[in-house]
């Protein structure tokens, strides 16, 4: 069992699957910035949300349309507009999308779910993604998984497209996933729109679950920036076309489901981290010994989090000061006498001071892009991984004009 | 009553105070980095400090001097070298340094405060600055305040030294002060080193008080990076020397006096953001009309921490669907159709969404090089005020390559 990235077939890689991407206009470049994903019957449904108290008017909707409706037909997205801050008339023009595809689709609009990525405060185009919907319905297919990825990209350099395949009581259960966010990224969801597919028989009732085990790890264990949108969500549909043999009967099976979804979830959540904005090294923080698992989030997400980290690392700078100093800022519990620290494998703290290595030796351990921080606060059980990457002068560059 | 920037007497300039500033050794570029600020007289003394697990050395015995004298004479100051995470060798430096300024200045180890600044981890070079310390007792000069400002800046562009006269019973009283600190700035203190002097005539119970209420709308209102350090403190000393007919036994005197301390305090604070780290925009965030003063604190800041907004206002963008996306993320009390978003007296969110104003307009409020940013929560009475500053390509350079 393994993840293959960049799949041609992503979320359309499931059976009963097909997906499309159109340009209707939202991207001035004028690339494709509407994707459809459909199940082509009847699928069970799950999504987690952004925490974010301006929830956007496509997540308002979404939320609305899950408890409406038992099954669901499809996921519209679009980039090149939040639709957040858009008041009472945001709402109607996303019902509007709903209805329209639904019409196209002959469902109920209860069963589409909704979301939408890019400037938060401005109205969609409405009379132009109407008019583009019939060709995104016609435009289904199971090759364009990819082609969905892409038009869903606002910042991203590149499309997030995913696929596995599991087996599961003597049966081969397909997952398929894309996702897309590069700035605005951080737990409780990001300026990140994900989609997961499965034709495993799944009862919605147990699909939260699933799902919310899934993102614990992953995509609720990301940050760009520090920046929690509006917009954020994970869509999960299970329209059971692998056939009924396949079910979660046993503990082994659910245990071999689970570690599937959340390798998918995984897959996406770092392909976006490693797209982060204006990045250039992929920062894995583990920490180790801290008296819970909470705690040990929040010292490696306060690690994470630290512009100056950040920055030093950006700089192959092996600044560990910037490390304890972070992690001591929280309310964490620390002995500061306990603590280690090891960058790429190098001791550079011990026993809450410099391990000796020399400057030099710890700065190479900087060099590769990818860097890999453990930290053992010496206490207890309690670990975490969270996942980050550097903060650059491109960074800066990306959001001092994104919307010019 | 106003208060001087750029003093040249600062920290000297109440009476029988004098400062000094000598080269130990600790600057490469040979510039001083050594101050020693001095009462003639024993002086009653209040400190507020770092809130970081990590407490530097010069914390922790600053904090013991305070509580092992009821008066101090001398706070001694390098830049170059933090001298946290440095163990019990740390430990003793520090202690070695207080002894031998005693020593020069013939009172007790205990009566005696110390800061440092500069990189984390590192020993501080002992026997230069035991070298050094006769020739800063010896240059002790009531001239001196704006030299010794000079001597502990680090990234700092600017010394930061100011004064104030007020009259107080009929008699003038005088208060001087002088701080550093431009990254790792965050409330509940910063790299920030701050030092306060006054003659009036100050009982050490009710310093304590003072100064905390001095500092709450100033030092721990402001932030350059959001990160608080391991070394941040504020001292002040009070010696008395302007006569004990200044008291403050009625209500006015010391309303008086708190706001001229206060006056103090935000002048050096506001000075700090100024000079922030490669920013290029200083950002004033008042916020009024949260459930309480706490929320709009907490909506404030993370408005003012939010690497998302501080771009923008870098870009001369006022993309306001940041600012709103910022205090949603928190858990502050919002009712988003009441919320209310002015930049510069320019309108841009009115009832949660666009105001109507063209973007244009909006961008060109952001041309001038102080923005504030007026966010109205139309709930109650509950206001707060946090300066910061934007988020440029120059911060990250700045901080990329620090220790190199």
């Amino acid at each position: 069992m393994s993840v293959h990235e960049k799949s041609k077939t992503g979320v359309a890689f499931p059976q009963g699957f097909r997906a499309s991407a159109v340009a209707a206009g939202l991207k001035k470049s004028g690339k494709a910035d509407l994707a459809l994903v459909v199940s082509d019957v009847p699928a069970a449904a799950a999504a987690m949300f952004t925490t974010n108290q301006f929830p956007a008017a496509p997540v308002l909707v979404s939320q609305a349309h899950l408890r409406a409706s038992r099954h669901h037909r499809a996921v519209l997205l679009n980039a090149g507009g939040a639709n957040a801050c858009t008041g009472e008339p945001g709402l109607q023009d996303a019902k509007s999308l709903c209805a329209q595809t639904a019409s196209l689709l002959g469902c109920s609009p209860a069963e589409i779910l909704i979301a939408s990525t890019g400037v938060i405060g401005q109205r969609l185009p409405l009379p132009k993604m109407l008019a583009a919907l019939p060709r995104a319905t016609k435009d289904l297919s199971p090759d364009k998984g990819l082609a969905a990825a892409q038009a869903i990209m606002t910042t991203d350099t590149k499309p997030k497209s995913v696929d596995t395949s599991v087996r599961i009581q003597g049966t081969t259960v397909k997952i398929g996933g894309m996702t897309k966010g590069s700035g605005m990224i951080h737990p409780n969801m990001a300026t990140m729109l994900a989609v997961i597919t499965t034709d495993m028989p799944l009862l919605k009732v147990e699909m939260k679950t699933l799902l919310r085990e899934a993102c614990r790890g992953t995509f609720n264990a990301i940050s760009v920036d520090g920046e929690t949108s509006t917009n954020d969500c994970v869509f999960m549909l299970a329209n059971g076309q692998a056939g009924t043999k396949a079910a979660l009967t046993t503990a082994g099976a659910k245990a071999t489901f689970v570690r599937a979804l959340t390798d998918v979830a995984d897959a996406l959540a770092r392909s976006i981290v490693e797209d982060g904005e204006g990045a250039s090294k992929y920062i894995n923080i583990c920490v180790t010994g801290a008296a819970s698992d909470i705690q040990a989030m929040t010292a490696a997400r306060a690690v994470g989090d630290s512009q100056l980290v950040k920055t030093a690392i950006h700089g192959q700078d092996a600044n560990w000061g910037r490390i304890l100093s972070a992690m001591g800022a929280t309310r964490v519990r620390i002995k500061p006498e306990r603590v280690r620290v090891d960058i790429n494998r190098v001791p550079l703290v011990r026993k809450g001071v410099d391990a000796g290595t020399p400057w030099d030796k710890g700065n190479k351990a900087l060099a590769p892009k990818i860097i890999n921080i453990e930290i053992d606060l010496g206490l207890g059980t309690g670990r975490a991984q969270y996942r980050t990457c550097d903060l650059t002068a491109h960074y800066v560059a990306i959001n001092a004009g994104y919307r010019n």
